[in-house]
């Protein structure tokens, strides 16, 4: 029985696309819907949702920003008025025609992402100097009309937050954006376990509208990159194209100079790619829905049991997220195999033995490492328990990330890399979009960024052998 | 300069609508957007509508629910599957026709209600008795085309949450019903400071598809009720349409039982209506973003009284929801009007006087009441004036709403009234659609429903003079 409830999810390394599909359905984080392309986030994901939610809005809150909301509909003008952002979005828009039973005279579009709508607010909003900066996110949905779906990585309709920024001065706005990207970073390094390389996109790559894209790239345990959050210096071509200015204290009429920045629930992917197994999911404690579970181990003295779990939950919840799963349908084994797969990351076993002992079994998710330890210290070791394998499972993504960035300086070698280990791969690159074109088609990789910390040396383009001095990381991607 | 800026917001008294519209605009709760129908929810009325999440999920996870996320967009086909619902509902649909490039097979509804897409899913999870209760709730935006707007109270695209249970048997939905109209009804009166009557719909005013319709409504200052939030018992007309069935303990195949329930971001319309005057808002301070502004009072010694009140500030920031309006480009003066404006519940002055005498000077927003309390005193003084305020302005509500219940017997009494004074009109009514239809062709009035708190008593129909026990509460309505 035990055997059959892990059978139900494809091996990971027989077929990873599989695999991630039947965790989040077994798992029950996410199902399919009956509208193309959208899919249903159930409880147990979005509770994932609201601990994100939580945890990045606090930090934005700390940096001074405030929430709004803006309309879900934007008229197709005004969506047209910033050329290189119509151009990146027209293509993937769903758009409104009808309302009740009349044609509206202009078509609406869902908004891919709100620039447009938010730049013709700020026009109207900020007047003076003193106005600035404004400094607003909105927490929402958006609708990209994909040809090709998959829950969390790429559905026609996602969750996510945009903020969006206006500034008196372009190093205003510089290092706004740097500021989002670092709150970004601590936020998916610290709180999801999910080591990132910080960077710059090419020209190519960036968003579009935007002066500079900042991204934050993770490596999932397949050897692909996915972009987990991205940062927007927009300098002044929003402002330009919605007519957004403001009287300096000088006296002068200026543009203002802005940001955007988003992450979405992918992040819910990213976290099942790179911590999941065989077993299911691991989901990283600070963020996990349930951080323990109490399994009763009845033995023939159910009412024992019962009580002692009882008091033990009692005690606890109000220190850790704990559940106890005291259903009488199923044995122990077939619940240590569910709350195995739905990634909680300690069991605590409480059986007539370890009453008699005043002790309680604690199994960790991360490692599977078993031991026992007295009921008076079960809540410290817990949540010392919870920071290590939060820590464990950051160091063990780190470790497997270093591993898999590979220099290399040969076109061969980056090509069989690519197609068998894949990972990151660190090469010279001159700058020019055509050498970084030829890449992606002879490879499928794309430029992930140009990263930030890497120091920079002179070396020879991958493709062309002209001399540069940039660093850039090439890989598959989300 | 004082009386200019109240002179920008139209007395009440003068028109009570345009005072409505000029004190949102006026203190930036929200703001029109270039799309018909739409608004701008800006961050002073976000924060509002932050408030009201937090204190109403608490209350919904306290009773055992769960948030989720279900698809924008809704299959025309699908929507069609309840008769009633898609007869209510249709006429108002926003309808997605277009993907991108492609014209799509199937119309898409934006969603105006979730039952559709929620029932399909149900079907699909519920199987066993064990899967029952299924206690989910989404928060989201929803769209109604409505041909006339007004902000917060009826636009095209609002803000909502919308509760979806199914249950095991018809008892335990009416229960749950019930339980979510208290829950409201306990959050609208003791956070909001909203007075409201609980009790059930007429047939004609339930929601599309519902077997029974509660609602608790509430009466704004001009003497016209508001819809607050309704609960619906669906019955098993959804389960029937949708094929929701589970096999139950006793091995027969069973249709659940179900409610839906829902707020919306009206209720922000309806704190602005019963608790503003003409100076603007007054924002209960259970919910209020800001609940005590220090103004500083410079007089020569700026650096004196700048030190005390960042001291003071900074003493209360982690206690009460505090701000400290240091601007040097107003006056006082000027600072007070814009924080009464905004509906700040109590204003704290600080001067270098106050400062010698160690003293502060409070001001209360609710009745203007000015008084001292020493700087020893004051943190918990204002936590106590904060509750006397919270307390008062429910007070003054519900008085306000006592004397504008009547009892009427009489036709032309009940026209009168509804001509001069509006408020509740308090009849009897024999149960039959064509007597409320009348009433509300007459006079414009209509049933706001069949309370729960009154005692039935014998008396006549007020239209057709029948006998009947029925007490019906019949006002305008927003
Ligand atoms: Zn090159
Ligand atoms: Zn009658």
């Amino acid at each position: 029985m035990e055997n059959d409830f892990v059978k139900e999810i494809t091996p990971k390394t027989e077929d990873f696309s599989q695999w991630y599909v039947d965790v989040i359905l077994k798992a029950e984080l996410a199902d399919y819907s009956p509208v193309r392309g959208c899919m249903v986030i159930r409880p147990y994901g979005y509770a994932l949702w609201e601990n994100i939610q939580q945890l990045l809005d606090d930090r934005f809150k700390a940096t001074g920003h405030k929430n709004a909301y803006f309309p879900l509909f934007i008229p197709e003008s005004l969506l047209q008025k910033e050329a290189e952002h119509v151009e990146g979005f027209a293509p993937e828009v769903a758009w409104v025609t009808h309302g009740g039973n009349e044609k509206l005279a202009e078509r609406l579009a869902v908004r891919p992402t709100s620039e447009t709508i938010i730049c013709n607010m700020y026009s109207k909003w900020i007047k003076s100097w003193r106005d600035l900066p404004v400094l607003i996110n909105q927490w929402c949905n958006v609708v990209r009309w994909e040809k090709s779906t998959k829950p969390f990585l790429r559905t026609a309709e996602f969750l996510w937050q945009e903020g969006h920024t206006a500034h008196r001065t372009k190093e205003d706005a510089e290092e706004e954006a740097l500021r989002m990207l670092e709150v970004y970073r601590d936020f998916v390094e610290t709180d999801l376990a999910l080591p990132v390389i910080k960077g710059e996109k090419s020209d190519n790559e960036k968003f579009a509208g935007a002066s500079k894209t900042y991204t934050i790239e993770a490596l999932m345990s397949d050897g692909r990159a996915l972009q987990a959050g991205t940062s927007h210096n927009l300098g002044q071509h929003f402002a330009k194209a919605y007519d957004i200015t403001f009287l300096d204290q000088d006296g002068q009429l200026k543009y203002v100079w802005q940001t955007s920045w988003g992450i979405t629930t992918r992040l819910i992917g990213a976290i099942v790619m790179v911590h999941g197994d065989d077993r299911g999911l691991k989901i990283p404690p600070t963020i996990a829905p349930i951080q323990a579970v109490i399994v009763p181990i009845f033995g023939r003295q159910t009412e024992l049991v019962l009580n002692k779990t009882n008091e033990i939950f009692t005690k606890l919840k109000s220190e850790v997220r704990i559940e106890l799963d005291d259903r009488d349908e199923y044995t122990p084994g077939w619940k240590f195999n569910e709350w195995e797969m739905r990634g909680v990351p300690v069991r605590i076993e409480i059986g007539p033995k370890d009453i008699q002992r005043q002790q309680v079994v604690l199994v960790r998710r991360d490692t599977g490492e078993k031991f026992t330890v007295s009921e008076s210290e079960l809540l410290p070791r817990l949540k010392t328990l919870l920071d290590e394998i939060q820590e464990n499972m950051f160091n063990q993504a780190k470790r497997f990330m270093r591993e898999n960035i590979r220099k290399v300086d040969n076109f061969d070698e980056f090509k069989q890399i690519i197609d068998t280990k894949r990972g990151f791969i660190k090469t010279h690159w001159c700058g020019n979009p055509g050498c970084e074109k030829y890449v992606k088609e002879e490879t499928g990789a794309t430029l992930r960024c140009i990263p930030f910390s890497e120091q920079s040396t002179l070396g020879r383009c991958i493709v062309c052998n002209k001399e540069s001095n940039i660093i850039a990381y090439f890989a598959k991607s989300y």
